[in-house]
């Protein structure tokens, strides 16, 4: 059965792969899952049909048969876990991975969308320029933390796992605002990552619905 | 084998339960499964022993013979997995607790935290006034969302899962702020959380740390 995600119809970032379908179709071209996409206006995202799937009106949802899941966190390990590959046989490596697909999301993903909320909704606001080094501060304190224990590593913990997946998916959102310059060994974290086969199979499915003339409804 | 969990020798909260031990041990009395607790200060916190364990110096850990795990969410959800009855057995149930678990760390906690933060961090802020209701608005936004989802059902999707205790959890940081008093099943659904006897008994536990007179090192 082939699984359906959704994504957005339009997208704030024009296909970038800021979006958050991008590690969903990662992951599952990760384990060479073929999948199908329902496009998502954002009007269609705050009505009952989509909100019954994402109670938060947002992207990617993941339906498969009876099973329809929304997170992209939750996503991924589904995925993860119902192919292998993404999560080591190792029960306390298993483990690690898992933490560190917390971590992505819960840890070092907060700050980062912070900083880039502010850049996108307070940039005309009359405390911008005062509270904006706060906020890249706090951003650079996670990213601090993440780089001194990634070393000289490829990966976060052996072999790339979901938890790499989504720390990259994570990061990569702040690749192209100068951040992730300052720490040369997590940018060749992120090109390790976006050098993976599957990455670049993902990043040009996404690509393609904004670079396609789309019928119109 | 006991495992043994860090929590704050000196927590900001003062017992209050915000801190995310609260979580950890909250699964672990649900569990029945008793465990030992070091405390550590903040400058513990940040030395390489603690970093070894939790790369960004936070509470709490979780060490287990050869196993050390950080990030509540992944050890909330390998204190479920290992011991049974915080995630059903039906196999789409327990995926959609798991997503209930990620939604409550990465949608849900995220905005509140940042609500708390500006409170905190900000007040003093020339910017605070007139920044403030934003973030409120933000913090609705998700609670709303939430609120809606939940309806009048006790918990989120059937039975008490490790999500709801994940969510409880995030939404408990909020009470004493007043912003759940607008949602009264929001409200409910955070007091049938602390009316179980393993989250009393997890209140009680953190609370010790900080009646107990502690012995100077």
């Amino acid at each position: 059965m082939t699984p359906i995600i959704t994504a957005f119809e339009q997208s704030p970032d024009h296909g970038t792969g800021q979006a958050r379908d991008m590690r969903v179709r990662w992951a599952l071209e990760e384990m060479n899952q073929p999948y199908d996409v329902r496009l998502v206006s954002f009007s269609e995202m705050k009505e009952p049909a989509h909100l019954a799937l994402h109670p938060f009106g947002q992207i990617p949802t993941y339906e498969k048969g009876d099973l329809t899941l929304f997170e992209s966190g939750a996503i991924v390990f589904h995925i993860a876990e119902r192919h292998g590959g993404l999560l080591p046989d190792d029960a306390n490596a298993r483990w690690r991975a898992i933490t560190w697909m917390f971590a992505a999301l819960n840890t070092v993903e907060p700050p980062l969308v912070d900083r880039e909320v502010a850049m996108l909704q307070e940039r005309d606001k009359p405390w911008y320029e005062q509270r904006q080094p706060v906020v890249e501060d706090r951003a650079r304190k996670r990213l601090d933390e993440l780089s001194r224990r990634l070393g000289d590593a490829d990966w976060l913990d052996g072999t790339f796992t979901a938890g790499d997946l989504l720390m990259v998916g994570v990061l990569f959102r702040s690749k192209d605002s100068g951040i992730l310059e300052e720490y040369p060994n997590l940018s060749a974290y992120v090109a390790r990552g976006e050098a993976r086969p599957a990455f670049m199979r993902a990043f040009a499915a996404q690509l393609t619905v904004f670079t396609t003339v789309q019928p119109s409804k």
